[in-house]
């Protein structure tokens, strides 16, 4: 079987590589920037050329959907690189390609607010994508960069959807009717996401999930299958969106950055304002196989579970991250 | 024959592009830095890309030897990126990745003056390299980036060859014994660069030729075939230092950055401050079977010829770019 994890921000350590190689987990999409500038992205960039460097048996960097199956032979983890958020771009549109060349494969147009190219979730008004939202489209388009609507409001998404010539993700998210977070999308986004070929990764971050850390397997591989007769088992995927081993300042950093002086607790309280526990049947890279071993008690096929479990974003990447195959 | 230009900095243009096409040029290693910081030496990669983009029949990004080859198939000129500087990685080793990643392939340790790894050809006092520059030389022999010592003083040049594991270059200058400019290399140096199976790339910028720009193409040849002679030909290349269609300003930029607020005139002086002209014989990038044709007149070998247009530096760069063939 094909692991394919489609969002995780760890702490990272030799110890989370180790529990990836364990856990047999073939590639895994990682944040390389929130709130980060340009400066301070390639910083992040270079702390990853470290890491390869220094872990060559555990960790690979990715590239190309190819990259998935040479690490499944040499039984390493591919990295995948993407931002949550636009800012390492600047207002400079030549810094997608840079960052396409650096390994960049997924960028969120916005995330949870205003950005220079679309809005975030938690926006009162979404105005949808901005001139320059507009132009990154077509050149991530041009590049072969993801674009990912994950922390993005509404119209926005929809907008992106419409005016991306090739399928987007939503990497980490679920769907609105089962949990009705801000986070979690409408059926309408889903509906037009996944039939335009663009893939949907499960989020198990607890503040998407019905009944948070206490949800249970049944009750999240239950969701699965109803995203699966409505939207096609093939577009779904796994984004765990586990944040392993941080400190609570990190999710201080992911809500706050810079823009403001006063706390704001996102998805968390003023009363639990730090990392939510996980759920106790997803604590870390070593439990895929119990999400797998969930989704064949649901009833899903063997082949509809390598699928969810990572084939799915195989084949997304293997046509998102090239040139244009209509060019 | 393989063309290959060890070193220009045009104001690159279409016109240009066709003039190389025009001259078969298969592969020229052009500067992406003199005195630029990080940033904005990435604005300088990113003006590459536009033109990549823009004139996809005349021009490819070339990141190995193999470029070369592929450029000469589809009659391409491939482009080598180098620094004539280490100011693009500031105080950053870790840069030096994120740039091989980005496609550079030459540094030079300094230009003309003292810089945070080694000292300048200009500088009265040269202390050798800097604790800075060692632990660079170490990161450039493990990524692949090729050490270039043209503008670089005696000492530290000779201690670069020393601490370097791998072969380095003189991208482009001529030896000191035939016309003593300060830019031009000692026997020393030479002998030792290329004992070492170090390359250099004989210049065409009229302050390194005996008798400037009036120096006969004969008297070029003919120093060439000295050098083959107490070097072997196979370490032999051009680098010609082509400064195409800059205006003055832009070699006031070479010569003072951001460094100085008076004027350094360097090779030139206040009554000819300027670019100087070049020779007859070497304009632009058609000029090259002119030069060709001179090597074959002064008796060199067909094979040889060969070598010197090009050839060795193809083989150098199948040495120079990958990761270390002793690891």
């Amino acid at each position: 079987m094909i692991i394919v994890d489609n969002l995780q921000y760890a702490n990272w350590s030799e110890k989370i590589f180790l529990e990836m190689n364990k856990g047999s987990v073939n590639a895994v999409h990682v944040t390389v920037a929130y709130h980060e500038n340009f400066r301070e992205t390639i910083l992040n960039l270079e702390k990853w050329n470290t890491w390869f460097e220094r872990f060559p048996k555990l960790i690979m960097k990715g590239m190309t959907s190819d990259d998935i199956l040479l690490a499944h032979q040499l039984k390493k983890t591919a990295i995948f690189f993407g931002f949550q958020n636009p800012s390492p771009i600047e207002d400079d549109i030549g810094l997608l390609e840079v960052f396409h060349q650096l390994g960049v494969r997924f960028m969120q147009l916005s995330y949870n607010n205003q950005s220079l190219l679309a809005t975030g979730c938690y926006e009162d008004e979404d105005p949808g994508l901005t001139r320059f939202g507009v132009q990154a489209v077509k050149e991530m388009n041009r590049l072969g960069m993801v674009i990912d609507m994950s922390h993005s409001a509404e119209r926005s998404t929809l907008e992106a959807i419409q005016y991306s010539d090739r399928p987007i993700a939503i990497t980490h998210a679920n769907p609105h009717y089962w949990h009705p977070a801000l986070r979690n999308k409408s059926h309408q986004v889903l509906s037009e996401l996944t039939s335009s070929n663009g893939m949907l990764g499960f989020s198990i971050y607890p503040h998407h999930l019905k009944d948070g850390t206490s949800c249970s397997l049944k009750s999240f591989c239950e969701m699965i299958s109803e995203a699966a007769l409505k939207y096609g088992s093939d577009r779904l995927g796994i984004g765990s969106d586990l944040c392993q081993d941080q400190p609570d300042s990190v999710v201080t950093w992911m809500r706050t950055g810079r823009w403001s002086k006063e706390m704001d607790y996102g998805e968390g309280s003023a009363e639990n304002p730090g990392f939510p526990t996980q759920p106790s049947w997803f604590k870390d890279n070593t439990d895929f196989s119990i999400l797998a071993d969930g989704l064949s008690n649901s009833g899903f096929s063997p082949s509809e579970v390598n699928g969810i479990m990572g084939e799915n974003w195989v084949k997304f990447y293997k046509n998102s991250f090239g040139v244009c195959q209509n060019e």
